[in-house]
């Protein structure tokens, strides 16, 4: 799976695909936060909590390596912030992998 | 310092206005997130950042331990979190103790 080639307009694809998915997941983050409910000190700490795991979770998916991104993609849409459609213009094996792991 | 003794009247008096201040400096932080400019994805961990510091901070500041006290009050007038009157009850040589290092 990491031996596929990019083409130029393939990571054109990814790219703007990878950075709506990042959009979206941080707007629904920032959502969380301003509807946290904050009334206790230990609210603060709760909320700073999930703001850390949240983190790393950012961290740990959206990794932009073409090895990787087969297996991101795959991720986001699986996690609802991608869809198929919005990977047009990648290759058909690509897409069948992506699809692949999707099902997971 | 260490060596003051509380009596159960001035501990009672120390607790209030520990929990007072905390209570204060919470809420404080409570709208500080509240009023955070939350727009970008970067927002995100900056927000996270600085909670983690706020923890830090707290949980550097308030020791109650009787030991501790006399600098933790200091702190928490020159912070302006509590008032020197919110500590009415305890003896003479701890307030005198508490001034000095709120003038510090």
């Amino acid at each position: 799976m990491n031996a596929f080639k990019w083409s130029k307009a393939e990571k054109k694809v990814a790219k703007e695909a990878f950075d709506k998915a990042y959009q979206r997941e941080s707007k629904k983050i920032i959502n969380e936060i301003k509807n946290y409910k904050l009334e206790q000190p230990e609210d603060i700490w709760s909320l700073s909590e999930m703001l850390t795991e949240r983190e790393k979770e950012i961290d740990n998916i959206y990794d932009y390596r073409y090895s990787q991104l087969i297996i991101v993609f795959g991720i986001l849409i699986k996690r609802g912030f991608l869809s198929i459609e919005e990977l047009d213009g990648l290759s058909d094996d690509k897409l069948e992998q992506i699809k692949k792991i999707m099902s997971l």
